[in-house]
């Protein structure tokens, strides 16, 4: 029933540059910027699987993520962002379904929550940097093509006689939407659920006046006017946005080295032991020479600690998804002096009304929601060097649980102000207050104390604190045993516990959405022999088995 | 990998009365009721699967579930109910492994479903009835037996050395605890996040003292104190809380006649078109000659239309999911004069002080609740005849979509204030509310209004409004239709649609974790020949893939 699970052939590499782009052009013309799909059908991420009509697979949304980081930091000047295609009459067909069928059900789920995680990104820039931006949707926009559409904060659609937007997932492929595109149509758009209902088991879509009286898109627009009108849109969304003041900062490529291994960059490494199915994953203090004022923090750019210790953890974090489908545990590990964090947690809180160290926070915060999807088992190791400190210490309640060295002048913890609340999940709480749901007042860190295992472990911010005699037992042996545990469960179970507390459409979408995709990944009516994603495009017709569950 | 999903050989019926309980005892000693759970292992609602240890299945929740809607209704008097075990050093070991292990994956989800309706049920008592419950825990209790006591507002344990709580579930199974036990752990009880991670992979569970700081159990009583400390906190919850006046109302037995064409019911009728999988459900209004005091309707009893209609309806909503899996599609269709609803719904809400009068409304609610979760298309036929008022309306509004035939002097909606907030859905908001989210004013139901289908559909009250000409051909082609889409697809769709807006504990258990479960209910690692679920019990240990999804 399901797709051998191995890792692909060659490794995915997620650094990309608009110099590089295959599928995407960027052109940025302040305060727009223009962002054209022209996805090229013989050049899909592996063979097998032609990109037809404007469809894309993982390699296209990789440049898709970059574009929206790189606007981000390296252009302030851009504040609307319009989505095109390049092709004509087709806005962009969705997820590639000769891709989904031959990918493995691991594959397939990771590839649904990196775009999902795109989508999101959006949607943060919009909120969060005055990145506003408009789906042009002058053709077919069919599934994840519309579901990008969604993500944007307006969709205005030509209306013609062919272009529609659709959901054709649930009629014609047996599966659901997957990059939140339910979610959206109910709770972002407020469709009403009926309608919401027809328009989502309905493989041709709706078009015209009627996508707008459903509300499924904000304007329809005659193509002899198109031309005009979304540049008009642009322009009015601009003048409606904050400008953000000075010189863009370039995001200089990583670099890591990449091997059987593992990664090592600058300030983080990742370490595999594949026998054991376990990783460590460190990372680095600054050394001490973090600028402080936000003029200095800007000439310091991509190579800023901030910035890059969190780009190196979210290039890993993909590394360990879809290239390390078998580790079970990884042990969150820290190095270095907490007086060098502090510091820098200190000059970003001060100067966070400067845009550029708002999107280094907005960033830090971006990539600790990832380290939160990871379905990984995420054990923090608090041990001897360790520097569980400030933005760092989000690692440690990010992670599943923690184990803490007791001992005379051990490892201690220390708290910046960024652990209260500038760093939230995405059921909106800061990590401490759903740590600490039964007890709200202390989702207020302890900015300046310094805690050693014993008062760490009495204050409820660690889970062990063994002495040095029990120390490397308890932690081998908790690892060991954790990797011996059924990986499906442990999914599962980490998606119940980590998102205690309210619930947002970001949680919606990778909590109720996502799970119930997950389940439709499995099943025989999607991906059987005879199922529908299987026999998509060949002339055979899907066979259902009729139960509903 | 999945077992036929195949009809069970002989249908489960879901009427009980405590004279027919096999595995539960209920005492009851005002302002206390004891349920006893001793259940008998040779007597499993099918063969195959002795109930070792306490374990339960189907057949021993549909007594809990009675048990507990007894209660409400006829023993106003009990304000406190203690569930303990009738057997030695355990209190329940939770589903029958052996009876999971041989079931569809269709019967597993429902089963779940199920008994998950009767937890919330348990808490909707102690909310709404005040009926509070303790679980006195006089040794193991594992995995659902563990997710009963949850459901509790309180949980006593004895303090010796054999008596846990445990979820075991993950380590010992590859599947979760499937009766909400994740989320009430850190969602309800508010357990830190981590140490529900080490309780929920810990297999032996969680003793003592260490239980009560956790938080898993609100008291840990040495044996020799356990007999006295128990009806002593009883007796201080009864002592809390508001008593209430006069005699219980019997549940009457419904005595409905069920044939292969479906069941008929006084009000209720079910007509199964098997070849089309399509089901006709039909609710019938009061004949008009409905009791309007408060006296009036408790000496009315069991009879009373709006009572006994949602009796009925919960019956064939039950019959469907678990006797009739391959039905797709669930018409649902009233008859009768609206005014004799709307008087019934008016009575209803001038009574609702009265606590018999209030039973009936949360009812209502929860037969709602249950139709809103039932896994099956629901389209709303709003034809000549029709009788879509008041809580008949909330039918429409359920449904996943309506059609309203257009016609002069046609059939019209007519709202009541029930409407408007008294039966709420499982995210908290009406129906109305759910539907409108994008213009909340419209929440508020015109009450005494009487809308024809021009005027419905203007209103956004009904998703399509054929005239005659139309009618026929519209209605069945959409049904048509919808019954050969994928089920699976389906209940996916419907289940990420029909529940916009803010998310419960509820919400959050029949989304996020039964979607989880069902996706894990599935996988090799589970119910694979190799899997832990599939192996429970035998000498070989399960083997798992390591792809971490």
């Amino acid at each position: 029933m399901e797709h051998t699970e191995a890792v692909c052939v060659a490794p995915v590499r997620f650094e990309t540059h608009p110099k590089q782009y295959v599928h995407l052009r960027l052109e940025i013309e302040p305060p727009v910027a223009r962002l054209i799909l022209d996805i090229q059908e013989d050049r899909p991420l592996r063979p097998g699987y032609p990109l037809k009509t404007n469809s894309y697979d993982l390699g296209v949304d990789i440049e898709l993520a970059d574009a929206v980081q790189r606007l981000r930091f390296e252009h302030p000047e851009v504040r609307v962002l319009v989505i095109s295609s390049g092709k004509d009459r087709v806005f962009c067909s969705g997820a590639n379904i000769y891709m989904l069928g031959s990918s493995t059900h691991a594959f397939k789920v990771n590839f649904c929550k990196f775009t999902n995680e795109t989508r999101l990104a959006l949607e943060d820039a919009s909120q969060h940097s005055g990145l506003k931006s408009i789906a042009a949707v002058n053709g077919a926009c069919a599934g994840g093509g519309y579901e990008l559409a969604l993500a944007c904060d307006e969709i205005l659609l030509v209306d013609d006689a062919s272009s529609a937007v659709s959901l054709p997932e649930v009629p014609l492929l047996a599966v659901l939407p997957g990059t939140g595109g339910l979610t959206r149509v109910v709770d972002k758009r407020k469709v009403r659920r009926d309608l919401a209902d027809v328009f989502s088991s309905l493989g041709e879509g709706v078009k015209g006046k009627r996508a707008v009286q459903w509300h499924l898109v904000d304007e329809a627009i005659p193509l002899s006017k198109f031309a005009t009108r979304v540049p008009d849109r642009a322009k009015a969304l601009a003048a409606a946005t904050p400008q953000r003041e000075g010189a863009g900062v370039e995001l200089a490529p990583l670099q890591g080295r990449y091997s059987d291994e593992g990664v090592e960059h600058r300030y983080v490494s990742l370490k595999i032991d594949a026998a054991a199915r376990v990783a460590e994953l460190t990372l680095r203090a600054p050394e001490g020479d973090e600028p402080t004022s936000a003029a200095a923090i800007r000439e310091r750019g991509s190579e800023l600690w901030a910035l890059r210790v969190f780009r190196e953890l979210d290039d890993v974090l993909l590394e360990l998804r879809f290239n390390r489908p078998e580790i079970g545990v990884v042990v969150l590990k820290t190095r270095g002096q907490a007086a060098h964090v502090l510091a820098v947690d200190a000059a970003l809180a001060e100067n966070q009304a400067d845009w550029f160290v708002s999107e280094v926070l907005h960033h830090m915060k971006r990539v600790l929601k990832r380290l939160d999807l990871t379905a990984r088992s995420l054990f923090a190791i608090i041990d001897e060097g360790s520097c569980f400190a400030g933005c760092l210490l989000e690692l440690a309640y990010a992670a599943d649980r923690s184990y803490m060295l007791a001992k005379d002048h051990g490892p201690t913890l220390a708290f910046s102000a960024l652990n209260g609340g500038a760093l939230p999940m995405s059921n909106g709480l800061s990590r401490l207050a759903t740590r600490f749901l039964a007890d709200p007042k202390k989702a207020e860190p302890p900015v300046g104390e310094s805690l050693d295992a014993e008062a760490a472990l009495d204050a409820g911010y660690v889970t062990f604190a063994p002495d040095e005699i029990d120390w490397d037992d308890e932690v081998r042996l908790a690892i060991e045993e954790r990797a011996t545990i059924s990986p499906d469960a442990l999914t599962g179970m980490e998606a119940n516990l980590r998102f205690a507390g309210p619930e947002t459409m970001e949680t919606k979408i990778f909590g109720r959405l996502s799970a119930w995709q997950n389940w439709i990944f499995q099943r025989p009516n999607a991906v059987g022999e005879k199922g529908a994603l299987t026999l998509y495009g060949k002339p055979e017709r899907a066979r259902f088995g009729w139960s509903r569950t």
